[in-house]
C-alpha cells in the first residue's frame, strides 16, 4: 500500500518534496495545495491535481500526510497547528528559538485530532540535530561545533535584495578553513562568529547605482553581516544566471569529546548538497513515511527527529535492514 | 534515580564500558562479573565488587542491565540469550552474517522474560549502521561506502601472533586515499577489496626467526591478508611498547546519492578514535540507558540501533533537547 502525500506550497521546498516522492516507490503524490489560483500553477508531476487550500480546510482530502512547505517566520506557526487538527503533518520549522512554543502548539492540535505532527525536519534542524544528540549522548564530556557551507543562504540573499539599487544577490556562507582544522584536530577552541564563517555576496546592481554605498550597507547590516568578514562582488545579470543558478549547500557537525583522561574522539557528520531544497525535501519524505507509520501504530502528538527510531524512515523491512545494513 | 549497570567480562571492552559509566552521572557500576577467579581481578572502580558469573546465573543480582563484553565467535551467541532470560542485556555482537540468528535467539529469550536485549551495538555494527540506514532512507537512489581505519584491527593482530616465531603484532588497517577521494567526489566507483584498504603489520619476532618466512606467511594468509596489499615491519619489543600501545581506530561511512536527474549529494560520517574499546564502551553505555528506559515503558524483546529513537540515549530531558540541541 502506498502512502498518500499532499504538498502545501510550491516554492523551492515544495518542488524538492515532489522530486523526493518520485524516488520512493511507496510514496504517491496525491495533490499540491496552493493559496494562489490553482489554475495558474503548473507542477512537475503529470496527472496530479493542483488544488486550493480551501479544499484542504474542509478536512476530508484523501491524503495520509500533508507536507507543509511554508516559511518559518509567519506561515508555519499558523499553518502547522491548523492542519495538525485535520491531517498528519510535517514541516521544516527552523527558527530555533521558537521551537518549544511551536512544538506545544502542534502537540495540542495533533493530540486532540489523533494525528502525528513532525516539526523542524530537514538537515538543520534535522540530520545535524540528530548527530549533535547522538554524539552528546555517547560522549557527554565534549563539545559540538556546527559549520555551514559552502552554500547559498537564502535568508541572507533576500536581505541584500532589499537594499536600494540591488536587482539580485546570491550570498554564500563559507566555513573558515583554519577553524575547521582546529576543531577536527580535537583542540576544542573557543571561536567567535567571525572566526567560524565568512560571507561572500554576488550582487547585480541597477545601472548607475552607487556601488560603494551598496557594499557598505551590506557589510554593516546588523545580525546578517556586521559580525562577519564579508566580500562583495558586483556581477552582471548574465553572470548571475550562468554561474549562480543552483542552490548548493552543506556543512559539518564536528563533535570532539573524551571517554577518559586524555583519550579523545572526533565524530564528524558532513553534507555536500547540490540542492538544498531537494535534500531537505528528501528528508521530509522519509520522515513523512515515519509519521504515517507511527500514527497507524496509534501514536499521536508532536514529534521531532529525536523521537523517531531510524527503522521507521526506511521502506525496507526490518529483517532485511538487520541482515544487510547493520 | 541512577541506572544500575553490571559488566560481564573485563577485557579491553569491559574496561571501556567501566570508563564510560564514570562519564555519566546517571549510571552506576554495581558489579563486574568474571568467569575467572574473582579474587584475582582488580578493577578500576573503587568500592565496586568483582563477582563470579555463578552469582549472575542465580538471576537475582541488583542490576538494571548487564553489559556483555564477550567475543562474537563463541561467547556472545551463548551468553546473550542466556542472560536475556534473566536481565536486560546489551552486547556488541559483530559477526554480520550471523546477526539474524542471534537476533532471533535473543528475541525469544528476552520476550519470554519480559526483558529488553540490544544486540550488535558499538560503531560498526552500531553508529556506522545507523548512518547507512539514515542515508539510504533519505536518498534511496545511492550507494554506501564504508572505510575502516586508520586503526588497529585486533582480529588481524591476533592472526599474525599465531604464526610460528611471532611474539607480538599490531596490524593497522588503512583506507586507500585515492579510493576515499573518488567516493567523496560522488563518482560512485566500483572498488575491489584491494582498492579500498591496505594493511600494515608491526611484528616482534623471536630471536633468530626466519623473517622472510614470517613475512610471506602473513602476506599470503587467506581471508586476512591475501586480498590486500600488506606491508610488514619488524620492530623490537621496546619499539612496540613505545609506539604501538594504544588501540586507535576509526573510519568513514560515505553515502553518495541523487534526488533527481543530475543532482548529487554526499553524506559522510567519520570517526577518529583514540581508543576503540573506550568509544565502543561509550556507545554501549548510552544504549544501556535506552534499554532500561524502553523496558520500563513495557517494551520487551531484541532490538538493534535501528529500533531506538535518539532521545532515549541521552540523560538530558526531552524538552531541553528540543530547546538546545534541535
Amino acid at each position: 500500500m502506498t502512502i498518500k502525500i499532499g504538498i502545501l506550497g510550491y516554492g523551492n521546498l515544495g518542488r524538492g518534496v515532489e522530486a523526493a516522492v518520485k524516488m520512493n516507490g511507496d510514496l504517491e503524490l496525491k495533490a499540491v495545495y496552493t493559496r494562489r489560483d490553482p489554475s495558474q500553477l503548473k507542477i512537475n508531476t503529470e496527472g496530479v491535481p493542483v488544488k486550493s487550500t480551501a479544499e484542504l480546510d474542509k478536512g476530508n482530502e484523501d491524503i495520509d500526510i500533508l507536507v507543509i512547505c511554508g516559511g518559518s517566520a509567519t506561515d508555519l506557526p499558523a499553518m502547522t497547528p491548523k492542519y495538525a487538527a485535520l491531517y498528519n503533518v510535517i514541516d521544516s520549522f527552523d527558527t530555533h528559538a521558537n521551537i518549544p512554543v511551536h512544538f506545544e502548539n502542534v502537540d495540542k492540535a495533533a493530540k486532540a485530532a489523533g494525528k502525528v505532527g513532525i516539526i523542524s525536519c530537514g538537515w538543520d534542524p534535522g540530520m545535524f540535530s540528530v548527530n549533535r544528540l547522538y554524539s552528546t549522548a555517547i560522549l557527554p564530556c565534549g563539545e559540538a561545533y556546527t559549520f555551514w557551507g559552502k552554500g547559498v543562504s537564502q535568508g541572507h540573499s533576500d536581505a541584500v535584495r532589499r537594499i536600494d539599487g540591488v536587482l539580485d544577490c546570491r550570498q554564500y556562507t563559507i566555513p573558515v578553513p583554519a577553524a575547521l582544522e582546529r576543531v577536527r584536530n580535537g583542540e576544542n577552541p573557543e571561536l567567535t562568529t567571525r572566526e567560524k564563517h565568512t560571507r561572500e555576496c554576488f550582487v547585480v546592481a541597477e545601472e548607475g547605482a552607487d556601488l560603494e554605498r551598496i557594499e557598505n550597507e551590506i557589510k554593516t547590516m546588523p545580525n546578517y553581516f556586521s559580525d562577519y568578514d564579508t566580500t562583495v562582488h558586483f556581477i552582471t545579470a548574465e553572470e548571475m544566471a550562468r554561474d549562480h543558478s543552483g542552490l548548493p549547500h552543506g556543512g559539518s557537525v564536528i563533535y570532539s569529546g573524551t571517554s577518559s583522561e586524555g583519550t579523545k574522539h572526533v565524530i564528524e557528520y558532513s553534507l555536500k548538497l547540490d540542492s538544498n531544497p531537494e535534500f531537505t525535501g528528501s528528508v521530509l519524505a522519509a520522515y513523512a513515511r515515519a509519521a504515517v507509520r507511527l500514527n497507524k501504530e496509534g501514536k499521536t502528538g508532536a514529534m521531532t527527529v529525536f523521537d523517531i527510531a531510524p527503522a521507521y524512515l526506511s521502506a525496507i523491512p526490518a529483517d532485511e535492514l538487520r541482515a544487510h545494513y547493520l
